[in-house]
Parts: C-alpha cells; sequence; structure tokens
C-alpha cells in the first residue's frame, strides 16, 4: 500500500490545492466578493475541519465551513435556547441534525428536527428556528450562502 | 411553547409533504427519470434518515439518499476493505467522513479523509477511493446523481 501523502499546504491554506488549480492570472477580474475570490475555480480541497476557525456568531451561535463552486457545506454549533431568527433566501438548504434537536417554524407547520433527521428547505421558503438542546447542525446549500461568506448575516450576528 | 407537529405522512411518504406542495396537474409532462418525478418541485421535505431503507450495493456498501432540487445528501457506509472504482461525474462531490477513514486516489495524489475531515471534488475529476476502516462518509452532490436515483451506477455494485 502507498505511503499516505498529505500536504503541508493544506493546513496554511486549507481551501486551496495550489498543485492541482493555480490562481488564475485574471484573478481580480473574475473577483465577485473577497472570500470568494480566494477560491481558485473547481480546485480539490482536502479541509479538516479543525483547520477551519470556529466564527462566534453570538453568544450561543458558533459556525464554520467549507464551500465549493455550487456547493457549501455549513457546521452550526447551537446553544440551548439560540434563536435563528425568521429569514429566507434563494439558496436551497438541506440540515442535517447530528446532535440535539432544532425546532423549525416552516411552511405554517412546527417541526423538530432531532438528531438523525434531515429538513430540506426550498428556496425562498421563510423559516425560523430554536434549539432545544445544544445542537451540532450540518447546513447543506446551493448556491454557496454569499450573506454567509461575506459576513452581511446581521439576522444570526445579535444576540437572544 | 406550542405543541410540537410532526405529520404522519412523513413517515408514509418521507420525501414528499402533500400539504405545503400538491403535485403538479402536469407531472408526466415534466417527468424525467422514474425516481425523480416522484418529487414535486420545490417541497419541503422532513426525513429521518430512519425511515429511508438502507440500499445494498455490494456487500461492502450501503447507501441512503435524501434529494432535493438542486442537492443531494447521502449517507454512505462501507466496510473496511471496500473498494469505489475510479470513476468521474459531472456533479459536484462534497464528502465528509463522520467515523472511519477513506483513502482517495485523486488529482495525482492519495489523500486518507479521516473522521471529521472534508474533501470537495471538482466535477469531473476522476477518483477512487478504499475504506480504511469501517466508514460512515456523507457525500453531498449538486446537481443530485441521475445515476444513483435511477439505480445506473454498475460501477458500486459488483463485489470486490
Amino acid at each position: 500500500m502507498a505511503k499516505t501523502k498529505k500536504k503541508s499546504a493544506s493546513a496554511k491554506r486549507p481551501k486551496l490545492s495550489s498543485k492541482s488549480s493555480p490562481r488564475p492570472k485574471n484573478r481580480k477580474h473574475t473577483r465577485k466578493t473577497p472570500a470568494r475570490a480566494a477560491l481558485p475555480k473547481a480546485a480539490l480541497q482536502y479541509i479538516p475541519w479543525t483547520s477551519i476557525p470556529l466564527e462566534d456568531l453570538n453568544p450561543l451561535l458558533q459556525r464554520q465551513f467549507v464551500v465549493g463552486q455550487d456547493i457549501m457545506l455549513a457546521r452550526v454549533l447551537l446553544k440551548k435556547g439560540c434563536i435563528v431568527p425568521e429569514h429566507s433566501h434563494h439558496n436551497e438548504q438541506l440540515t442535517y441534525i447530528l446532535e440535539g434537536a432544532l425546532k423549525f417554524w416552516i411552511d405554517g407547520r412546527e417541526i423538530v428536527v432531532h438528531a438523525g433527521e434531515t429538513l430540506c428547505i426550498p428556496s425562498h421558503m421563510p423559516h425560523k428556528a430554536e434549539a432545544l438542546e445544544d445542537t451540532v447542525d450540518l447546513d447543506v446549500f446551493s448556491p454557496p450562502r454569499q450573506d454567509w461568506i461575506s459576513k452581511n448575516d446581521q439576522y444570526l450576528r445579535g444576540t437572544k
């Protein structure tokens, strides 16, 4: 069995694979937001979650994410009582609760999504959530949430 | 706090929410594949993983998945020694290993992705994998893998 290779560059710049996809020369012309501009198009990315700083959004909410071309995968850590105010977005969302439970107000219903359950939220469907326990939530979005990448997500940054 | 409501319909037809999105009258005209045709466009879906049968692809490989409009989230269970032969697809892939470890041959490299690590694979990039341990792997695809939905994925259905 061949020896496993791990590029040390992955730890320093975990979202890039400079070997496989060098930065395009015309990068400044393709820039959309500062955060997205750091990603070369269609690069292979090997990213341990431990290499991504946890962002503190409010005292009850932390987040980290990996961004591809059309996919974003986020780990969202919510303390019991954390409220995600009602909001909507054009991005399709698929939520998978790994630990804990989130109560959603969505589509005229109340749904408690427990560990081991998923909720697929169509684009533009308003939703609110509350953590009924300390919760580890995986959120998949397509396309990636530009408001999260550029930190224009004030609805999450208030205290409860 | 309002009583939590869980629609019993979710257990019977977990991929549908008939209340929020009735089947379109012209469904037969929008059908692309039998599996996709069962999904009304942009429906809210509340799906426990336990409601989705685990598909046995080969003696070392099981799979279940949730399908949205542009996102597919799959739980893939690989026994130690399971080989996923080299293949490629137009779908962007984001792999998150929850338990175990997968060794990938990809982009001229060998990368072992352990629990707590992710690999974002651009579209059309050939890759092969081997489970170094019993592994629980989350795979996100955009768009959804039609070959998985329609079971035209013979590369996974051979024995090792």
